[in-house]
């Protein structure tokens, strides 16, 4: 019935949805299996892309031929650049999304792609021969044949949701768990963990009191996702912040009781940075109130996601609570919120190209890796859809280092440290993270986009010419000096001191008061100059000028590092030979794998002196 | 947690949608609950609205204020008016929709309309007090009381689906069935059933050779179902026909032995009218092929329904079978087709208000009375909204005539006869069908759906203007004379005898080839007065003129059956008493409980003699 297919991806959430198309765009022929063609790229949680570090992730999908960003991009409510008055490697994009339209959109550009193929059924197993799998079993007793699988289950593996004291087997609320796949891939030898995460209630807007909350806009000139130019939606749609109170926090208390959390009930850890409210209030008690953002879940839609009320209590808990927040006196709830358990597996299992160590050719991304959020499933999704069909086309992993992309921290961090609870990525998590910005995702990852294939020609030439153009306006003001008769006005009206005499004006630009805007009119051939340039040119250029002490520290630091990173260590070593090595090093050696001498030093219990022990004795 | 509810309304599907929408616009606070409000108004089977009685069904739901009509007519793919060569009384409105969208109207339209609540959750039973429903128990445990209950179950109750010999509980494919309704009800003493229906595969339209199959366009004057005038989609799309062939049908015959209808698994019998494919083989064994729609699934998608090609078959089997009609030879399958059982209650336990006899104030509509098609559930979704509405005010029920409606044929079948399969609607079922005409549904019901306050006072407008144009258009016809110089060129491009002297233009436009068209350009007047007109103005004229006759004679017969079907019988009425009845027209006539004379003698088991025994008792 189904002829063998080079790549079968199962799952249709973010992960299986990046994976199916990269794998396919790049030229292998993929069968999709989600349990409902009906709830391809749902949003399971909040609706919104991006955020602190997440907004980074997208644009680094985006820069490697990745679709969130686009299809986030067409589907925006509202946008916003999180920290946008801090340095720029704390720029962050966040959007609002239609729900609805996102997994529609979605939906719709995996039909356009061509090489996905669709399969409505639900995986309960997988087909193996000699240490590689070969395929999957349905439950429809369907077996289908492929040289690699890419499993992305989300929550669904053994799902379980609770909502007070009731429990319920499900994948997300009113839909099935999968059972099978844990308990094939344990019996094989793989370590299964479990673990938790939650969602708020979802509220009528029609009956909330605005009045009573904070207008939250989004930006006035629009950002994006996407380095290319699909068009935006015109409009934006506002959204609301409140607070909790003492009298909120009092009535939740009121079903600690029936908490799962509290009771045991949940064994399986939940993501400490977003917790549920109870937990907000049981480990932060000092705290008298939380913020709450309302947010619209869509264009139409008058559906409404409290933001910050994740929670898994009772849901006349849930309700009576909520009535207590401002502007919620009179709400009504669509849907309570939820917790679910489901299983996962610890990532140390994993190879950097998200390969399993155990089986040949199977690979993981998202939640099955014990990571929450949108971006980090999608660009696992991403990583394993291209690896898959590098695998199996007998070409080079695609390994991205930690010092060009979050991407390669988020994966570096899962395989070589693992993670008790659901791994979420911030800023603080990447060491060079003053590279790692949301303005040069394309000048760091296009170029690799475009080798493997997934960026156009047209698409490498606009980032050349951005670098390009970036430098000629660094140039420009680092030859070009300006005297002070044509710009102290400008240097005034910013509060910043005079010059006496002629200075370059890279200088001044060098100074934190100053911006590009603020000398526009003082020297006419810049002013022309930037005129002929696009927006994130300029701001690249800007970028560049105002940090470039700082990027260039920062790449003395990569550059010293790079000989620990660039050492590739032989995936058979035997590090139980060398008995120089501390013992519990020995292990973990031997467990993780470490593909580079780098990666080695970031073990836990690995120590400087045992990587000391590993560079004498491989410098041999 | 819940206020009391004036009506709940359990299930969001066609019935349900229509429920609540009416109940909510007469002034009554409705609480909606679904298991996902993610899958709102999902269309289960095929993407389309309407067809022969069915469209005419629609017209009449738009007219009385339902949201059916408008919503199809936003959504529309493509519009045919079906058997539009026949008669008036044939002639049916087909729209194909597109399935996302159709959905998201809805949810949106219930949205936006005030009185509706939502709430995601799954019925198991109900609260009941003194014969009376009190309100309903969800899984999660919460009870809701209100006044009257309105179940729109679908095929959910204990829903299993059937794919070869594979079998599995679930309301839809990769949905969960539900549980516990049925159960409660039968303890009470309600009489349960189970019911069939299937569905088709869904295949990839990338996959398949259109050039193979015929095309099939809509009208190029699009039509509509809605009497309001939202603006329609200003394109169609392309839907096709081709054939199933004796390699088909031979392909399809070797599953026969796993087949769930043919080994007897599925107990419960499915729509006469609407069989699977394997039925269609097995009962005409003597066609060698049968006509296959191809139909898009939306603008957008590529999804593709086969209509025509309902089957329970093992999947594999379905594909092969499928590859071997012209066109799909490459066809890939997305989902396969399957069948489900389903839990209904026999309909004779229902009054003609659709309220059940057994306990007051819960009314049935849709599947769970023994209907198949979307039509027949919104319509009857539609009068149990009201009618719950009514109840609970102590305002009169909404009960219409089988001479005014085909929702009046459709509830007084279901309630006089009962249905053994799933019932379906024809035109054959209503034998005053020549009055029951779409282009006249506005004209019959508005005043109806006005009194109820369900249409404005400016649609009202609308008909009667409507109804006063076209009787002038009529008038002057039968008024003005015309001269053979003025008319003959005309009659003789009609192919009809030319006239020798003056006649009515009435006369004229009697005659089978002469239409408004032909004649025009004939009679200065008229052409100035159609001119002033909307089409569906001229064209109820039209039909008028043309058929006055036939209505008059129809009009007589309804007249005659006048006495009977106004004469109301006492609910409480002792036939046991009546010892001239026959046993079986006493027992019949105390299960039923007829509202009228007219109800009673068409009951299966009463004759005309129980009935004249019933006329001369009642007379007195």
């Amino acid at each position: 019935m189904f002829n063998k297919y080079d790549i079968i991806v199962v799952g249709a959430g973010h992960a299986g949805c990046e994976a199916a198309a990269a794998a396919a765009n790049l030229g292998s022929r993929v069968l999709l299996i989600t349990m409902n063609m009906g709830t391809i790229a749902q949003m399971s949680c909040n609706p919104a892309m991006g955020g602190v570090a997440k907004g980074q992730i997208v644009r680094e999908v985006d820069a490697l031929g990745g679709y969130s960003g686009i299809i986030s991009d067409k589907t925006t409510l509202q946008f916003r650049m999180l920290n946008s008055s801090k340095g720029p490697a704390m720029w962050s994009p966040r959007a609002q999304i239609d729900r609805m339209r996102f997994a529609e959109e979605w939906r719709l550009m995996l039909e356009q792609t061509p090489n996905v193929d669709f399969w409505q059924d639900t995986v309960v197993g997988l087909l193996t021969n000699d240490g590689k799998v070969t395929g999957v079993k349905t439950s429809l007793g369907i077996e289908i044949a492929c040289e690699a699988v890419v499993l992305t289950n989300g929550t669904f593996l053994n799902g379980q949701i609770h909502i007070g004291e009731k429990r319920f087997g499900g994948g997300r609320t009113g839909e099935k768990a999968a059972t099978g796949i844990t308990e094939q891939l344990v019996e094989m030898g793989f370590e299964a963990g479990r673990m938790k995460t939650g969602t708020p209630p979802r509220v009528d807007g029609r009956s909330l009191d605005y009045g009573k909350m904070e207008e939250q806009w989004g930006d006035e000139i629009q950002g994006r996702f996407s380095y290319t130019d699909f068009e935006l939606p015109k409009d934006q749609r506002c959204c609301w912040i409140t607070y909790t109170n003492s009298e909120v926090h009092e009535t939740l208390k009121e079903g600690f009781e029936q908490s799962p959390m509290f009771t045991g009930r949940i064994k399986g850890l939940g993501p400490r940075y977003c917790p549920s409210i109870e937990d907000k209030i049981n480990r932060f008690a000092e705290r008298d109130r939380h913020q709450i953002f309302v947010e619209p879940e869509g264009w139409n839609t008058v559906e409404i996601y409290v933001n910050g009320f994740s929670t898994s209590l009772p849901e006349d808990v849930q309700y009576r609570a909520l009535t207590k927040i401002p502007g919620f006196e009179k709400a009504k709830m669509f849907r309570p919120g939820y917790a679910i358990e489901y299983d996962f597996f610890p990532p140390t299992q994993l190879k950097l190209s998200l390969e399993t160590k155990k089986l040949n050719n199977l690979y993981f991304a998202g939640q099955i890796n014990g990571t929450t959020g949108y971006e980090e499933a999608a660009c696992q999704g991403l990583i394993a859809g291209i690896n898959a069909h590098q695998k199996i086309n007998q070409k080079e992993d695609l390994i991205l280092k930690r010092s060009e992309s979050y991407i390669g921290v988020l994966i570096d961090d899962l395989v070589t440290k693992g993670t008790e609870e659901p791994y979420r990525m911030f800023t603080s998590r990447a060491e060079h993270r003053l590279l790692l910005r949301q303005d040069n995702a394309d000048i760091r990852l296009s170029p690799i986009g475009h080798a493997l294939g997934l960026i156009s020609d047209d698409r490498l030439k606009k980032v050349d010419a951005k670098i390009e153009n970036a430098d000629t306006i660094v140039s420009y003001l680092k030859s070009t000096s300006i005297n002070p008769e044509k710009v102290n006005a400008a240097l005034e009206a910013a509060g910043t001191p005079t010059i006496s005499q002629s200075v370059k004006m890279f200088q001044l630009i060098t100074r934190p008061q100053i911006t590009f805007e603020n000398i526009r009119g003082s020297d006419q051939s810049f002013d022309e100059m930037l005129s002929g340039f696009d927006l994130e040119t300029i701001e690249q250029a800007e970028i560049k000028v105002k940090y470039e002490s700082y990027f260039e520290k920062e790449l003395e630091i990569v550059e010293k590092m790079k000989r620990m990173e660039d050492h590739i260590i032989n995936s058979e070593f035997n590090y139980l030979n060398l008995v120089s090595l501390s013992k519990e090093a020995r292990e973990k050696l031997m467990k993780i794998k470490p593909r580079t001498l780098g990666q080695a030093s970031r073990i836990s219990g690995v120590s400087p002196s045992d990587i000391s022990v590993l560079m004498v004795h491989m410098g041999r």
